[in-house]
């Protein structure tokens, strides 16, 4: 199999070595951009998209021109939501200041979210708030290393963590020159359309526990296993449910402790279990949260059981100057209050099931979609040479990703061979926005088979 | 020497066990705050403060009472700035999105900030956006630690850079059972109330010296020296400047690079040379910046020099979802025309030299005085407990940090022996509100004496 994603760059990155291509003003501002920011930056597309304005599912760029946005999931409840925006300015103009110091607001917060972890999280769980879902992990793994007094870290084979050292060193997805951590132990991909179905659990559970072994062969154990439940960047698998039960069981029966990663899955963008872990049935240790918490605002945070925080909490303080500062809060309660109000985890769940029908139906016209997947609004579509072969096709990927863009419609592609299509849309999409979506791909893979 | 910060504990903290001497509402909140947010928060003072406004140099708590702001490093242009809130505001309500969409502002920002770097930085240095300080250094290790090939990091002996794995590695100031790295190592601090001037500076530069040798006996050598160049939880040292420079020199000699980390002393904080660093006259590879860029607004930077970054640029892009979004540039692009527009760098100077004399005033009726340091708005008060042995008084210190927080104005104390005031308020802190915290303090020290 071949892959079209090369170790030191990214799934649908602009190439620099094409900026000849572009006209004139874009170009003197992409030059301006690297001279500025430096060569660790990277655009998307081809035809990198300039953008100035926002509203529910719509991006607008510098001429005014709409593009219908399948893919940002940080904008859950709709770009530049009136209620959030309001909020934030609301206690932007009144005090922004830090935890050091007795608020009510971070108390309400805490409250109304808690609850929604279920299992034990919800019984007596605590709620400790950072910046980015980078710190949400690098603290859970912290955390998790502390109580386990153990260094060894699972994840999956194209896991994304992070960008702190900790946690870039846990996310091959990164890219082959990207160092993994020296503790840290790969497993591979639930794959569910390669791989048969009625072993899949058990299997996955035996790569789970054969990392175990060689952590404890070669150092100190397994500290933690942490897994995004929607496996984003491995190429978005959501099925079987119930595949992390007996991960988390066994994880725990060797020392270590289960981290759920709900930094993509989280906040009702896969369906009205509202967490991702939930459609699995697991109880975790821990929880981190990001990107869609503050609907663009830096909030984060990371949820933990009594037991697995005491010891750290009395050997290591933990404070962040703005994590879950005033407007921090402020901005995380009116998305939550807005998710809630305008039931978009339901949405979710009617409208990725609405999509996920229609690429199959679109199936039946090109074989080349071999397989669909997901489940709310994080949906998958593996794009392949032929169904018998199942040999992925990340060229065709990157040719529908940007024709898509030509036509105003903005999705990516995700997994080692960058061949499945990523389409994640913000949660306010509704089945007229699918239908866009639908119809815009049905006429490219048209134009592209003729 | 006896200290009062004990190895698991903080400067100025409220302790759990006094939890019965408090009013009952207070109790009641507290007591909530430690079931939902757990034990690894910590709250100031003997009697933690509610605040629920803020304007200027002005907190108010939940009665509308007014404390006098002599601390908070990060709403350097006021609380509740009224500029910075309305471009926060009105970026909030049109677009929150992130750097792999071209957009203008970032490189407006980007080019306003980076000549006010000087030397190397100014002439073709990249910036690069975080969300935290924490970020910020950790991303400036892992560029050093990838250039050189290497792993060492020195700082000083009661350094703070940081709560990733990473930084709180590098942060021996988060008290003893908080693990620091395996190739971390530490200096001295250079005390200039206790070692003789005259051979500060080579003394300085032997220590740094010792722990390269170290580094390259027992691993790779030296990656990065980082420091904050105000020395804030070392004690608050300002001198002597010229310090840093041939430490800067030393390190680059034996391959390393040298990080200032200005999260604490950047952005007119300590004076008109705006950049902590630059009153030492140092030409760093890289500057960290965080705390104030957004006053409150989750954002924070790295400024690097391209041949730093360019290997890095090219084996490992950097994202941060929420690093440089649109908001983010907004906040921090207000708070540096406010910064410049009021001359609050030239403000920290002036207040805080009238603070500094203020305080040399009151050593002569207060013996107790041992030292007055500091630059700008980035004042050290070293409480003794005579000026002869100049033992550390932590104990004193206390009482006044917590006299004057029952007096309605706030600092805290700082260093190994928690024995220094730490005096650090918004820059647009008046000689008025200077004169009222040394009124207070006068009166505050004849209580105590009486």
């Amino acid at each position: 199999m071949t892959s079209v994603k090369q170790p030191a760059t990214m799934v649908n990155a602009f190439d620099p070595a094409r900026l000849g291509d572009l006209d004139a003003e874009t170009r003197g501002m992409i030059e301006r951009r690297m001279r500025l920011l430096g060569p660790a930056y990277r655009l998307f597309y081809e035809q990198p998209l300039r953008v100035e304005r926002g509203s529910g599912p719509f991006l607008y760029d510098q001429n005014g021109v709409e593009y219908l946005d399948a893919y940002n999931n940080v904008a859950s409840v709709g770009h530049a939501n009136p209620r959030v925006a309001a909020a934030i300015a609301g206690q932007a103009a009144r005090l922004a200041t830090h935890t050091r110091y007795v608020q009510e607001p971070i108390l309400r917060y805490a409250e109304s979210i808690l609850p929604s972890f279920g299992g034990r999280l919800a019984e007596d769980g605590h709620i400790m708030f950072t910046c980015t879902g980078s710190e949400a992990n690098d603290l859970a793994l912290r955390i998790a290393q502390h109580r386990t007094g153990r260094d060894g870290i699972i994840i999956t084979s194209e896991a994304y963590h992070g960008n702190s050292q900790l946690t870039a060193g846990c996310s091959p997805s990164l890219g082959r020159r990207a160092p993994l951590g020296p503790w840290v132990r790969q497993v591979p991909t639930p794959d569910s359309y390669r791989l048969p179905r009625e072993t899949m659990v058990p299997w996955f559970v035996e790569q789970v526990a054969r990392q175990i072994d060689d952590l404890e062969r070669h150092g100190n154990g397994i500290a933690a296993f942490i897994c995004d439940s929607i496996f984003s960047s491995d190429g978005i698998y959501d099925d079987p449910v119930g595949l992390l039960a007996p991960v988390a069981d066994l994880v725990r029966s060797r020392g270590g402790v289960f981290i759920a990663d709900e930094v993509q899955a989280g906040f009702g963008r896969t369906g009205t279990a509202f967490w991702g872990y939930r459609r699995h049935g697991v109880d975790p240790d821990m929880v981190t949260m990001g990107k869609p918490m503050g609907n663009g605002f830096p909030v984060a945070a990371v949820a933990v059981r009594p037991d697995i925080i005491a010891g750290f909490g009395c050997d290591m303080r933990y404070f962040n100057t703005f994590g879950g500062n005033a407007v921090a809060i402020a901005a995380a309660q009116a998305t939550l209050d807005v998710l809630r109000d305008d039931a978009l985890s339901e949405n979710a769940e009617r409208v990725g099931n609405h999509i996920r029908a229609g690429f199959a139906r679109l199936r039946h016209r090109f074989p080349v979609i071999g397989d669909i997947r997901g489940a709310g609004l994080y949906v998958g579509v593996e794009m392949v040479t032929d169904p018998a072969s199942r040999q992925p096709d990340g060229a065709l990927a990157a040719r529908i990703v940007n024709g898509l863009r030509d036509r105003h419609i903005l999705i990516s592609a995700t997994g080692f061979h960058a061949n499945t299509l990523k389409i994640r849309p913000p949660l306010v999409f509704t089945t007229e926005n699918a239908d866009r979506l639908l119809d815009q791909t049905e006429a490219l893979l048209d134009a592209l088979a003729g």
